[in-house]
């Protein structure tokens, strides 16, 4: 998904509060608020809005030396959601259709969204809500008859405490059948994004393969990935990308992925021709790859993902 | 009230949807944004939040060559506002307080902004609000006091449409007492203020002397008043200023002032102390102010008014 001009207030506003979130000098943020007024004028529209995501925390942290703001709020959901891990474990094992219900709940995690929401989100509520309705957008039969017939799955996560609904989700794709699933985190800490750490401390690790990718970007910039990730983005017969992020940054590739996500923001929901609020499980087309011999591994990423 | 970080996400918002108000043409909705951009960089928080959106205003007449995008919704709400006068008047002649009514009129009409709220407001439902309930900061005895004890008032006007209400309140005033009231309008096209044309439109021009001021600011700032206004605003016995803008420029200066207004942003709703949605009467008290030997007439604004 392109940046469109309403973007531009959105990621100033995150730009604020992030810097808030990080420092209480007033000074600072203003600095902070002017070096990306400063990156906004030369952006071009046709990148992606986690790339100025990124550009905004590597700003914030170069200016305040703090490489990880969100580590406290991180831990607490990631608490809190793994003392909900038992009760939500019941309620998949005691459901007519618990893939899908596995499913919903991780699109459910999904609210635990800093970047879009900071913590004005009510995750009680919005499991009630997700269990109880059908996504907006649902193309679930088509993901489980693709996970029916995988032998790999790449799993590209998103937030601390959400991962903790994905690993329940990963749980019951390997219940219904014996397959490798590589789930990536962050490689370096960036907003609430779940990291190794996080992985580790939800128990990840301990279920599947969890790869460490990028330099904090939010989302998974394919230009930026190392080429393990990429290599297994082209190599898995089924990609599911958690959050906006991966949905704006994935929308448009070389192969189908499956995106989960709640939909927080009216630009996402225009891109998408859904609502604010909204669940979702989509599934992108491959865009028809521009193949260009300097790509490594004649990867299928459209133009722009080849530096 | 000086320029708070919050003011500069919503700048940006503003921007767009006036430039989109203006033109289609997203490649120059694009370049008015980089320039506004441009100009957030250097923009002194000791600034008032109107001058900066009068910059946005001079940016998008210059790209577009619209002097006067809003012309179509003045004269839309005037028309709206004048048929609804005969109602309001039999509401003020019939009140208990009609004087108090008046004023709470003069409030509701303040709601048609299409700075802060584009076309999103209720005119009838706020003017119920407003007539069943008590302002949130309520100066009006002092004001009444003041009003009879006068023999000369300064009315600062703002938005085409809730110049009718003004009229309301000025009709009130003569009826109570024998004095003299110049109403000020802008003196170029700015978003939706009322200008020559909208006074006369709404036949203020028949009951009170209008005085045009400025050159296209959304409200007065003093340094680029005319010498006309400059002296009404020292000489009057009452000064009222209609609007968030009037109270983010005038909020502190050399003389007390009334601020009457609906509260439509957090920003301003923290700086007066209430909540957004809030009808006020606020009387601002006196800055102690900087004598400075060249102000003309020796006036009386603070050093940040005298150039």
């Amino acid at each position: 998904m392109k940046t469109y001009l309403d973007c531009f207030p959105c990621v100033l506003r995150h730009a604020l509060q992030s810097a808030r979130m990080t420092t209480p000098d007033e000074r600072v943020q203003h600095e902070v608020l002017v070096r990306v007024l400063r990156e906004l004028t030369r952006f071009p529209l046709s990148a992606t809005p986690p790339e100025i995501t990124q550009t905004i925390h590597r700003i914030i942290k170069e200016k305040t030396g703090n490489k990880d703001p969100y580590v406290g709020v991180k831990r607490k959901y990631n608490e809190i959601a793994l003392r909900m891990y038992p009760d939500l474990k019941r309620l998949v094992s005691g459901a007519d259709d618990s893939l899908f219900t596995a499913c919903k709940l991780a699109i459910a995690g999904n609210i635990i969204d800093f970047g879009a929401l900071g913590e004005s989100f009510d995750l009680e509520q919005t499991i009630k809500g997700v269990l109880n309705s059908a996504p907006a957008i649902n193309r679930f039969d088509e993901l489980r008859r693709d996970i029916l017939g995988a032998s790999g799955i790449l799993y590209l996560g998103d937030n601390a405490g959400e991962i903790v609904f994905d690993r329940i989700l990963v749980e019951e794709i390997l219940n219904c059948r014996s397959l490798t699933i590589k789930f990536v985190v962050k490689g370096e800490p960036i907003l609430n994004d779940a990291t190794l750490e996080d992985a580790k401390f939800v128990g990840m690790d301990r279920i599947c393969e969890v790869i460490p990718d990028g330099h904090g970007a939010p989302a998974t910039i394919l230009t930026e990935s190392s080429p393990e990730v990429r290599r297994a983005f082209d190599a898995a017969d089924v990609v599911i990308a958690k959050g906006q992020g991966n949905y704006e940054t994935l929308s448009e590739t070389g192969r189908p992925v499956y995106f989960l996500l709640k939909v927080k923001c009216p630009v996402v929901a225009r891109d998408l021709g859904c609502q604010v609020g909204d669940s979702v499980i989509h599934r992108s087309t491959a865009i028809i790859p521009h193949i260009d011999p300097r790509a490594p591994g004649g990867c299928c990423h459209p133009p722009e993902f080849l530096g």
